[in-house]
């Protein structure tokens, strides 16, 4: 991920943030930098270092064959809106494989309210993460009851063990967001609690980065950055207390458990390079297989008690 | 936790471990310094930097007390051997809490093997985290069918809201050791996969660190430290490449989420200061939920597809 | 250093800090943390993670003969009050050597004023680093000119080659304080310049750590913290502009350069353990050095382009 | 700086490292992926996570101007070589100010001997930080003395004030190299004691990362990587023991303090953008600066003692 030094320093997101197949990041990192540039209009002074994710898609996709080009970021941007973001097999999430089934771009928030008043978390993820066998949702190991047949390789026996055996192919990257008054060092422990969602569903970090969830908060919007007018002398801010943070870290593991659901349900299968296929999650088998598991007594032996 | 400042610089742990509540650290780390110290012979020039890790007991135990005293770490210190290591309410676990339930020590391993050889990975922890509300099993939702009363407050209604609400309480306190030839950062990585143990029980990490579980290989041991004959111009070492690694991430986080629930069914019922009562968990009753839960039929759907 | 964890997880020190001796952290740590108890009144349930440091005196104290007490805890908080702050072999500073003469606690502060207002930054070391060859003074080789004859241990040649051969010796450890309200990830930056006045006087790190110096802003004074009553929904503070901060940073770099040398001319000779002296900095001699150097004609060549 | 996540997971540096202006970034990263995949051979499973650094030089550079290209990238690739490596205004060098002169790329080295063996450190900076009024040589405050009128903007007065005075143009980036064999915590090490160097010239860190000195080591070529042929089941390493790494620390110092100034002296007064040029520094002046120190009697006061 790109642009991550700087925050640590300055403890300021003042970029759009990209999400891409890992050998694009280049060129949307630098077609970031230019849109800001131009937004700015001509400031030969005034740099960026944009944020910019990756998850490897080699896999279905012809990964080094530069189909990402400068237009795709500038539609992206054009595109940009509130409302419902669509999720699967977009964007970067194109060509992810997630738990063995086809993966990509999910996302899911949270209200999070107390007494004193009412915050969002929103998590987004790029997932491509995760072994077949491991996959589990409210503790139906779905993964194994639905069996290892997800990913076909033509030419080979029609089952790929899983995610794809190469070292950084098993990688999620997500953002985590919040209207919240956060400090920096709060919002490092928002993103360090988004693994409690994905090993929910049964990842055990394969190949987990601690540093692959970057989340920020808007509560204290409008702090002068890098360029632009100066800052007053004194930069007024506020922060949610810690007594109240719980409700957000439940959140974002909550989100983040869902987005990464809403991926997999969202994914269409799809072929890619060589023929090779990935099948979707067939969503009305694990629907069944929630129900029968709703459907059994869990609650009897407590009546018992 | 003491001494990680220097284990950070030198990818080294050379002294035990101690693991005591919060009030207690400075005892006992300095107990061990001063044994350590012994077991030298005299060498004035010899200093050591002790390992004391702390979760707070103070609902339980009156922890400003200055009930742990020298004699507990050397007495600890000659009990030390192989073979079963006790569990529940002893040592630094006699007054945790965790998930709602009386808390402390619990310790699971596994065999790691693969077509090259076999490892052993284990956990340690004194457990002392977690909510009655999100207490899980295998996907069963203990905690909530279990009922909120098992930390009882003369005086007061009978239900305490699950942890210790104050900050800090929370926490939980690992080590992972490995007979792997790990280098230091792949020990890290070790460590970070606990935390999926502790998700896969419902864990929200509502107070969780980064830093609480310290991970150990011993696959290198006889390194020589920052005492004694001087060491080799070039030390020979041993590395597990990483494409052995997964297994000794699954290990951890298998290990750390049954450390945790052999913590909770170990521990017994315990009458603390001003008559507070943490009760056990009911090792029956848990066992029937998750009869019940496994004679369900989870697998008929997936006949059916 | 005891405390940094939740300091790095809360970004509040809520604690005095204590610095002693290596082998003695454990005992100043758990009297603090007793007298906090006490300062609060009963509160069973109220626990504190205070913050000690320590550095290595074993050259010229018995370091593992327990002679650190509560009793000096307390006498110390007792002690604390406003003004000149005692330099030199005081507190844990005691057992000191620094560039190979006796060491000690020095400290020195900065007025950082800008168009916007002042503030005042200090620091506080407890210098134990560094070699004799190395040490230098405003480009004046002083420990090279006064010569490596400054600790002599009886039985041997009189000169000990600088500082102590062992590891975890030649360290120092210093606080930062500012009034200026700073965030946690900008005191962290504000620690990280205490560097640079150390290499300033010829230090090359042998066994830096980079967490030795700790930075604490008091511009936010009052942040509720993890006991008494309970905190503002939302709790306003103030944040210095990075726009201002590079004069925190020379305030920094400067200070604690003249801090490390405060403690080197505070000091006195000190014979210790075994017969070991460790002698002072001879201050006049290398004032005289100092004034050779400055009626050289350095701006002659500038004259003349 | 790209790629360092994956290098603090893996421990491992698998790329060439390209330096270069900080809107060139993702062409840099993007052309090192693509020459690597071509390097291997058609492996489409095969992906590289390039390292690249930056430094702003938009004071010089029509920065957003989109020069870089990938040629320049397969051009220094097919140019790299044994031997001399080229200084001042080169490559990612090409607009750097650094103490307010001309700044740009610079190298040394040191060969660290002790009784076991011989290992060499290297440094190369592309050197773009520091304020004219800070800069220091050997104690000589250079900068003061050969005065503020090194940068000039045309229809400004003729001075600028040191360096460029946006946030982020102050900064340095380096790489350290060693064939010692170290493990990544020691080269993480090496990295940290760059800073001692650049405070030894007089910079203060105004825009310092803790993260923008990048150090690796040969002393264990060979590891296997993220691809090809699999590692062995057990991986035999050296490593340098701690006992012998101080001499690795001073040479980084020494070598990272010379390597800026070789990138001073080798850099050639160069007009930019718009009119501003910056003046190289006047080699002869700091020259006869420098020998009018040392014919000062320093040492007199020593043998007066």
């Amino acid at each position: 991920m790109t642009g991550l030094e700087w925050i640590r320093e300055a403890g300021l997101l003042a970029t759009p943030v990209g999400l891409t197949s890992t050998h694009s990041v280049g060129v949307v990192r630098d077609a970031l930098a230019a849109w800001e540039a131009r937004q700015r209009g001509y400031d030969p002074d005034a740099w960026s270092l944009p944020v910019v994710g990756e998850t490897w898609d080699g896999r279905l996709n012809d990964a080094s064959g530069g189909h990402v080009g400068p237009q795709h970021v500038l539609d992206a941007l054009a595109a940009a809106a509130a409302g419902p973001v669509p999720e699967g097999n977009v964007g970067g999430g194109t060509g992810m494989i997630c738990h063995g089934f086809k993966g990509g771009i999910g996302t899911a928030s949270r209200l999070v309210e107390d007494a004193h008043g009412r915050h969002t978390v929103g998590v987004l993820v790029q997932a491509n993460h995760g072994s077949r066998a491991g996959f589990t949702v409210n503790g139906v190991p779905a993964g194994q009851l639905i069996g290892p047949d997800r990913v076909a390789l033509p030419g080979r026996p029609s089952a790929a063990p899983g995610p794809d055996p190469r070292p950084g192919a098993g990688s999620i990257i997500g953002i985590v967001a919040t209207d919240a008054p956060l400090l920096p060092h709060q919002c490092r422990r928002l993103a360090q609690r988004a693994v409690i969602g994905i090993a929910r569903l049964g990842a055990v970090g394969e190949h987990y980065s601690g540093d692959f969830f970057l989340a920020f908060a808007t509560g204290n919007d409008g702090i002068p950055g890098d360029h632009g007018p100066p800052p007053a002398p004194v930069v007024p801010l506020a922060m949610l207390p810690d007594t109240r943070i719980t409700g957000l870290f439940r959140g974002v593991a909550e989100a983040t458990e869902e987005a990464v659901l809403n991926a997999l349900v969202a994914a269409r299968t799809m072929t890619g390079r060589d023929g090779i296929t990935a099948y979707q999650l067939p969503a009305g088998e694990l629907a069944a297989l929630l129900a029968a598991r709703s459907a059994a007594p869990p609650s009897a032996p407590a009546d018992a008690r």
